[in-house]
């Protein structure tokens, strides 16, 4: 794969909660996303979910107990396998999403977003 | 693992090419490095290796044939597992990297950097 930059592949589109494939590692796929608003609840219970905001802020929301996780642009989170959560935004936020390659981003593949490579 | 914050992780350590260990994804450790100069050619022959650019600049020299690859903050760029690489910073660049778990930097064990946890 050629170099990625992030800004210029997240300015390609404007849908939320539409990943777009950027690149692979080790049968993971590498997606940018835009959010704004709420996302439904979900888990993936074959991979750990990766974010890292590259721009703006998100709530994690989390049924583990663990209550509610908020990061910033340069602040990044892992949701273990299995871990029910529901990502917001108040404000679109960009980000840098890593999960096992063609994992479903609602956990289900009756409701999932199309797999998209950019 | 807790939310992390990338520069405050950065801001912990001042060593070239000592990446610290900031979490865990599927099985691959999340690290931050500082760089400067160049590091030694290798190569890593089960794990491809995910760099992304946090601040400054680095080129990333190849054996493969397809030549340099020059990143600036914001982008991304993966070496394919087995392709001899060699990163270089004329100044001072701050890394996110990911790898399988316990991959010795340097792709020796004999000579690699010890795995620290931050």
């Amino acid at each position: 794969m050629p170099p990625v930059n992030l800004a210029e592949k997240l300015a390609t589109f404007d849908e939320h909660w539409q990943p777009r494939v950027i690149g692979t590692f080790n049968h993971h796929d590498l997606m940018v996303v835009k959010v704004k608003g709420e996302f439904v609840w979900h888990s993936h219970a074959h991979t750990d979910d990766f974010f890292l905001v590259l721009k703006g802020r998100i709530t994690i929301r989390m049924h583990d107990g663990d209550g509610d996780v908020t990061l910033g642009a340069g602040e990044l989170f892992v949701v273990p396998r299995g871990v029910e959560h529901c990502p917001y935004a108040e404000e679109e936020a960009h980000l840098l999403l890593i999960e096992t390659a063609g994992t479903p981003n609602t956990g289900d593949v009756a409701t999932a977003a199309p797999r998209r490579t950019i």
